[in-house]
């Protein structure tokens, strides 16, 4: 297998929705496909696919197509979803309640551990079976439980101070729905959602209908 | 200005990125920038901007850099955020409440304009200032109304029928949070915010800091 390094960022970007149509012709109880029927499914072209999957070692024999299972797997691995992460979200309010009710972590290899809020109302409720915890105790959380991933859904001029000390705690991942760009050493993980980003990338393409 | 049309699917997605750090530049009074110090700030390389802001007949001068607003203005016009667009909600459970109180829609030219769900315990109920109406109304109102977006945060097993409704009623974009690939024509606008996609991709960026 080549180095996993070297698989580029939009390879990367593009593994997650392999492994979703993947799971869902596991699902079908499908076990072999071939490029071009992925590709039909998958709506990208059959050479797009080769590519993708030749990034990182190829699985598919010539004649045979791909094993699902073994392909979902390994992407799986690449991912680093096969050994099981811990998360943790802090902010509950309507954002953080939706992620908490989230039915896809497990799925995804994430254990959601606890919630963490810093309104004295919502400390000590219950979501989702989740008694909320004071943000305060946070970093120790983190510590102790060695906490893997934070959502963080909080407003925008709080975002970096919790990230600061999320960083400080170890954390290794940092899933940003706040709109802000937090800064953060290279070692630790950041994914941002960027809601706007995304209504705005709608827009630009009614515009490009339009046209 | 070359034809807007051949911009690549990757450029307008960080088109967005652009548009949020030009908006920051002009809150902070700053008139005027460089390539490199926009790379600086967005942590791109400045060959990849210059790149990027060619694609649409570029605005900067040898020189002079970029004029903050200018440049603004015009990636508004490319994502067609400029002629203010209409957005109304489907689906009020925690997302959509979350949506329906994100401040960023007027900012980002869009309107929101109404509310819809099917469960009686909601529909009439106020969120953020807005009746919850019936889901049955909503293509009715979505023709009536001439509404351009619809975001869809409702279950996956509902999401293609409310989809091919909205299709029918006229509408011109999706932005769809339900988990699962909506089958819409090419004459209608999608962008999907899968959220597990997210979640792997921070695991993967996890793994590949962690080799």
């Amino acid at each position: 297998m080549p180095d996993e390094k070297m698989v580029s960022p939009a390879v990367i970007r593009r593994l997650p929705r392999y492994y979703r149509y993947l799971g869902e012709l596991m699902a079908e109880g499908i076990t072999r496909i071939s490029s071009k029927e992925l590709s039909e499914r998958m709506k990208v072209t059959a050479s797009q696919i080769r590519q993708d999957l030749n990034c990182f070692g190829g699985f598919g024999q010539q004649g045979f197509g791909y094993s699902v299972e073994n392909l979902y797997n390994e992407i799986a691995k690449i991912m680093g979803i096969d050994g099981g992460r811990t998360i943790v979200i802090v902010g509950v309010g309507n954002l953080g309640r939706a992620l908490a009710g989230y039915d896809k972590f497990e799925k995804r290899g994430f254990a959601l551990m606890a919630l963490f809020d810093n309104n004295p109302k919502v400390i000590g409720t219950k979501v989702n079976g989740f008694l909320v915890q004071d943000a305060a105790m946070l970093e120790d959380y983190v510590k102790e439980h060695k906490i893997d991933v934070c959502a963080v859904t909080i407003p925008k001029l709080q975002a970096q101070g919790v990230a600061d000390r999320l960083v400080a705690a170890g954390i290794k991942g940092i899933w940003n729905f706040s709109h802000c760009e937090l800064s953060i050493p290279d070692s630790v993980a950041l994914e941002n959602v960027h809601m706007s980003d995304s209504l705005m990338t709608l827009s630009c393409k009614i515009s490009r209908i339009e046209k």
